[in-house]
């Protein structure tokens, strides 16, 4: 049996599922596993604003020893106004499938499915893991379904994330990891008054400043073999004083950190705060972790991903951890985790499209991907 | 001829006049004056929004040699909302003649006309400058009547401005020079971007913390035996970045410097523009002077207007430089200049009021202060 990563792309594309997704989405996508001898669990967890979402697990048995994931989301981002053609509506023009997902990523599940459809049972076990939220809060998403996939027994030996990697041609990078982030918000406060009158004030400006002064002098790490430097960036400042002759009440910051895994998000925000009080022990530091750093050292998983890249595209892909977050951030607690998948130039954009060339030629390096894992 | 300064008080609270003023106030105050001997010009000057603005000056020609002059306004700040009374109806309680006016500065300008009409002719020369635009932006007031009295040969030896300067009890200070006053405006330019990649942008921010770090590590005096220390008080920070993984396209600051006489405004935004632009030389630095610091020394003036308060008063006024600016910061350029006038605790406030025993002996003040300067 075969399967036309094409006809599910355009299939699932035409199903539409904005963040948090569920339903005909996730039907399209168990319709076409249950043919090729999956076993598919879907389930929906959560409730507004961040569900509810929709998970599906699909499971592959084979005689084979090793047991092989795929990993993404059904779940898109807003298509936004200004389509040349409907977001929802696929459509080939040129060499282009058009259609929001059709990069991010339901082309890449489409190839996943193709790839399977294309490897004999008996080479080993594969499963589908597939979210409906990656795109937004995230948290009834893939986290539950590693829930449900340890209360299943559920374990991948090694998993790949099909999250858009490539750059500038389909196979010219793939990610081994991912840097960690975090945003920290400093609230220092003050004494409202006069500037004719300062003794009577306490401007909280001044110490906002030299918080921010001491956390600009600091070097978190120089970077490692595989991730750039971690850094910290300031994104906002806010005073809100309108009146020229007072001293303000309070003023705040905001800053985040993208760091590497020499770093965790709880300790930077631990040294933020120790920064912040050495200045004002009534500062307020409040830190959000949107996710830790996360490394694959460069191994089999990455080496066999890259072989079946070279095989279809002639070049060698790039290890990199560039980039923002994805859920590889959470599987990676499972075993190794690579992401690899489409050029990611229109991703989150409108006229979002894949050449329909690059989809065929994902589905193959999927299939390598498979028969290097499941039989070398 | 005697003048009642509770019956001209009322007659001016009555004449309502919300900065920038002209018309009717002008006409009491002219009224009262010509019977006592005083020629009287009365002439607008600018337009919309800091015009029209009504400025008179009356002068009367004594036989003494001194010329002294009084300085004040007719307009007033907006009463706001919650009188008791109404605010332009001028109404005794109690011990206090209530009014929008009553204590800044109507009731000095009735203690004007009051002490000159108890002064003999022969004394000397005594002139009011009177504007109708000290609360505003004084564009078209005090600045015009001086160049008024250039043009018309009128240059007093000495000048008492009569605005509100005792705090606690009639007499208990006295102001024999102000501060200087200006705003600063810095605005770093950047180059927006996302925090995952910083390469590719220019975070306006942390330059900004410098130039401020560089400014808050600044003394600029220690002060003299007459004015406190000049004081730089940061007043705003605005960045103005919703998005937590952006990072900003600008990032602008505002300060505001009051300074005594070892500063000049314009020397002050230098020297903050030679601060930013060493950090950035992109950066934009604008700077408004309200007004220059300036000090009359402890002198005649100061005396006699001093000796004057302790007849009455029996106490001996503080000399002082504190509080925000006054007129008297244009006038200083054209003689001695101090300021004294009723206690302030209600200027600007809901219910503004005068005690009716204070502004009788004020009018003794300043006719004790005639006699002194036009006499000794
Ligand atoms: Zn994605
Ligand atoms: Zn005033």
């Amino acid at each position: 049996m075969t399967i036309d990563p094409i006809d599910l792309a355009k299939a699932l594309i035409a199903a539409p599922s904005v963040t948090p997704a569920t339903g005909a989405v996730f039907g399209v996508l168990e319709a076409a596993l249950v043919p090729l001898g999956f076993t598919v669990e879907r389930f929906i967890d959560g409730i507004e604003p961040d569900g509810p979402v929709e998970n599906l697990l699909a499971v592959r048995r084979g005689a084979g020893p090793v047991h092989f994931g795929f990993a993404g989301h059904l779940d898109v981002v807003p298509p936004g106004v200004g389509w040349a053609s409907d977001a929802f509506v696929p459509e080939i023009r040129g060499n282009l499938l058009y259609g929001r997902g059709a990069v991010d990523m339901k082309g890449a599940i489409a190839a996943f499915v193709a790839a399977a459809a294309a490897t004999p049972v008996e080479a080993g076990t594969i499963s589908l893991i597939v979210t409906g939220d990656e795109e937004g809060a995230a948290i009834f998403g893939t986290r539950a379904l590693m829930e449900h996939m340890d209360a299943r027994g559920v374990r991948p030996d090694m998993i790949l994330v099909g999250e858009p990697t490539s750059v500038n041609r389909l196979g010219d990078m793939m990610k081994i990891g991912r840097r960690g982030s975090v945003n920290i918000w400093i609230d220092v406060p003050g004494v409202q008054g006069h500037v004719a009158y300062p003794h009577l004030a306490d401007n909280p400006i001044p110490k906002l400043v030299r918080i921010l002064a001491a956390i600009d002098g600091v070097t978190l790490d120089e970077g490692t073999d595989w991730f750039q430097p971690s850094n910290i960036e300031f994104t906002d400042i806010e005073v809100g004083n309108g009146a020229t002759n007072v001293i303000p009440a309070s003023a705040r910051a905001r800053l985040s950190i993208r760091f590497n895994d020499q770093q965790t998000g709880a300790e930077l925000v631990e040294m933020i705060e120790r920064i912040a009080h050495d200045v004002e022990p009534r500062a307020k530091v409040v830190g959000k972790i949107s996710g830790e750093a996360f490394l694959t050292p460069p191994g089999d998983l990455s080496a066999l991903v890259a072989e079946a890249v070279h095989a279809e595209t002639d070049i060698m892909p790039e290890l990199s951890t560039t980039g923002g977050t994805s859920d590889a951030r959470f599987l990676h607690a499972l075993c190794p985790v690579v992401e690899f998948g489409l050029p990611n130039a229109t991703m989150h954009k409108l006229d979002e499209a894949v050449a329909v060339a690059d989809l065929h030629k994902l589905a193959a390096i999927y299939r390598g991907v498979l028969m290097r894992a499941l039989l070398d």
